[in-house]
């Protein structure tokens, strides 16, 4: 690690307690002061650490704009504290003064009584809206998007335009950019403040806008939006309904949280882990082992196969026990270099590197890469048996030859595995390692013993 | 695959093949102008599938200022072909045009004789400032970031600092956070553009800037801006040198991209592949080779352990040889539990859901985990092998017995090589399935036929 990043942990811890010292000795005017000049994310981090009975005293002590900020950026177990706690008026604050998606996000998470009491808070308005947001499905655009964006006409000039602005600015989430809607919200365009800054007033939003506008609908994948905002550097994405009316805007630091949950879910989808959205340390251990155990018995069950395998050849090394020396070998390094191939095709689709109709640029490209690193592997697990394995040459060649064909065969099944998966709509990603593993195991014990028995006479 | 996504896909090669065919009719015209109009992103993407003789001339079609954007997306190969191809003028244009960080990008990665006419078609100031970033150490907060920034003074109105990013800004890579500094170039504080509109003309920077900036040293990982940018959901970050003067800003579209391609990198590591940074396709068969073949070899060579204990309890095997037939349920099991507990771990460190200080609830947590998956596996197993291996109960007791233990073991090793790396400095991803994998395979099988000499009375 960094030395500049011990640093700037250390200060956090050192700030942190401070301010756990003016909780403790009640100094409330000072940490009032302190938190209310802090980023919300840190005086979130602080309220993380407190114990249940002070967290409500020092969110009170929160400027009221300030604590709505500060309540989005918080885990939902402290949310759930915080609700349950408070005056009626104090909550209908707070949701007011939160953006919808921050809102949804909270009413989709909370039990069931929580969300009766934010709901029966709000106003008809938010919660109509809330309602509305919370139709939207599962890792869908809709699903991520919120309302607080600036809505423009196109014959407004630029100084009635920033005039607008300024009147209905505070509250959104970026003015940076802002959409140019009819009156029936049709999405006519967008122009950026960068835009407005740059020509004169008297100027029309019509002569300025882009109406390129590169958009989402709501029932889009946010995979897909995501895949936008990298493609094209985006700050924000509007999102439309299937009659291009203007529903919501899509902010990159939301686009940043799904692309990290997504990476997320991959890494564990390729490691047989059922994908989870707590973080790891506020999982608990029976709702963890339940993400683990499917995929752990599905693949221990399909490892019989390979076991069955051995148990064909059991003559073979009844025979010439040495053979079952490298048994291992084989199958960690069939595993190993099918999980290479499946690792780089299935990150390099996530990321739009490699399409399907790659297919065969892929396979003759694995095929050449498998035969190299085949290749090389024999020639130096052949010198090896050669030195700890004297006068096994023929054992040796058996060995290396399977190596060679397993290395490629791996090499191809990584590759093919993902891709067909993705083309019947499966996610590749649970084409990764240990299923491949799994497959390569059998194919290679196979090959190993049949030139076995092959080349060594042994029936 | 979404509907609309395909969609999108469609309408691109549509777009594309008609752009295509009015390269081959020669109409230039209409070309210039359907290019003109569209996002750089997409005229990239275009021309990256032109034939060479034709990149140039389409690529001399785009307006000016197009151009240069268009040419900061483009891969490696077509920067060299059209750098190589065009006129010192037009080079010179480029080059001036483009932001810093591109320019050193491109640099960086082309052969030294195109580098060399670069530097000499660009001017001094350019050159210098080429030569400066070029210095900041690679991964660092300096390599990323890029000097297109708005500097104010504190003693400015809001009206000077407006007219001010009138006359600068059309260049800027954001104009959206000011940066305001001394005269000896120290940070002082930011302040946004929304600031700005919402407050009166005559108001002193001074008085509506935030002196509590989140920023970064030049030297600082590149990994821990991005971590800056994912908690506090910036828009662009400052990066000062140790004096703490500003010495230029990384945006979040160059965050992103290091988020992508440090999460493409960690994918790769815990793969067992060296990481590369060309995208799949654009990367040689034997590039791709040399990335794969070392730690297939290192992994192929410590295998060679698990089959030395294998060989070690020939006798065992000679005398039951059902044994060998759990030898892959066991081997695969343990790799794959070793590497789901890795996986959660290596990820939630790298997104800082897990600190080094965790390692005691981390131990706790996967000792349980591992004894609930281990339990369930075992009994499972046990019911199947008294199924299928009638009269075997005892052989079935030493199989689940060693396989629940190696699904603890393999969990405690899954949990503990990361955080011991990360301790003492070497990254985390390494520690990833296969290595464990390797490991985890010679504990299990040591289990298995110890439990097998002892309770089956063999040897």
């Amino acid at each position: 690690m960094a030395e500049e990043k011990i640093n700037e942990i250390e200060e956090e811890e050192e700030r942190n307690e401070a301010l756990l010292a003016l909780v403790h000795e009640s100094k409330f005017r000072t940490l009032r002061q302190e938190l209310s000049e802090m980023n919300e994310v840190d005086v979130a981090t602080f309220i993380e650490e407190l114990d249940p009975e002070k967290t409500v005293v020092v969110f009170r002590l929160l400027p009221k704009e300030l604590a709505s900020e500060v309540f989005a950026c918080l885990e939902l177990d402290k949310q759930q504290h915080i609700v349950s706690s408070i005056t009626d008026k104090e909550l209908t604050n707070i949701i007011e003064d939160l953006s919808v998606d921050d809102a949804v996000d909270m009413v989709e998470e909370l039990p069931a009584n929580i969300v009766k009491r934010v709901l029966q808070n709000a106003t008809p308005e938010t919660r109509s809206q809330i309602n509305e947001f919370l139709k939207y499905p599962e890792n869908s655009a809709g699903s991520i998007m919120t309302a607080e964006y600036i809505g423009l006409r196109k014959m407004m000039t630029i100084e009635e335009a920033f005039s607008y602005i300024r009147r209905h600015g505070v509250d959104k989430e970026t003015i940076y950019t802002c959409y140019v809607m009819d009156n029936k919200r049709t999405l006519e365009g967008v122009v950026t403040v960068k835009d407005l800054l740059m020509n004169p007033y008297e100027t029309l939003i019509e002569d300025v806008m882009d109406t390129h506008v590169i958009k989402a609908q709501t029932t889009e994948d946010r995979e897909d939006v995501v895949d936008l905002f990298n493609k094209y550097g985006l700050s924000s994405l509007p999102v439309v309904d299937k009659e291009n009316r203007l529903v919501g805007i899509v902010t990159f630091d939301d686009a940043i949280d799904v692309m990290e949950e997504e990476a997320t879910e991959d890494f564990e989808k390729m490691a047989a882990i059922t994908p989870s959205e707590k973080p790891y340390l506020k999982t608990g251990v029976i709702d963890m082992a339940k993400h683990r155990i499917p995929w752990l018995l599905i693949l221990m069950i399909s490892a019989t196969l390979t076991g069955g395998i051995l148990a064909k050849y059991e003559a073979a090394f009844a025979v010439l026990p040495v053979l079952v020396t490298f048994v291992p070998q084989l199958m960690d390094t069939g595993g190993n270099a099918g999980s290479q191939a499946s690792t780089m095709i299935i990150r390099g689709m996530a990321v739009g590197d490699i399409e399907l109709r790659d297919v065969l640029k892929v396979l003759w490209k694995e095929l050449r890469v498998g035969l190299l690193c085949g290749l090389v592997l024999a020639v130096v697990n052949f010198v090896r048996i050669l030195l700890f394995f004297p006068g096994q040459q023929l054992v040796g060649i058996v060995v290396v030859l399977s190596m060679c064909l397993t290395v490629i065969v791996a090499k191809m099944i990584g590759c093919l595995l993902p891709m067909a998966a993705q083309r019947v709509g499966i996610d590749p990603a649970i084409m990764a390692s240990p299923l491949i593993t799994t497959l390569v195991d059998a194919v290679s014990l196979t090959l190993y013993f049949e030139f076995a028995t092959k080349f060594l006479h042994i029936a």
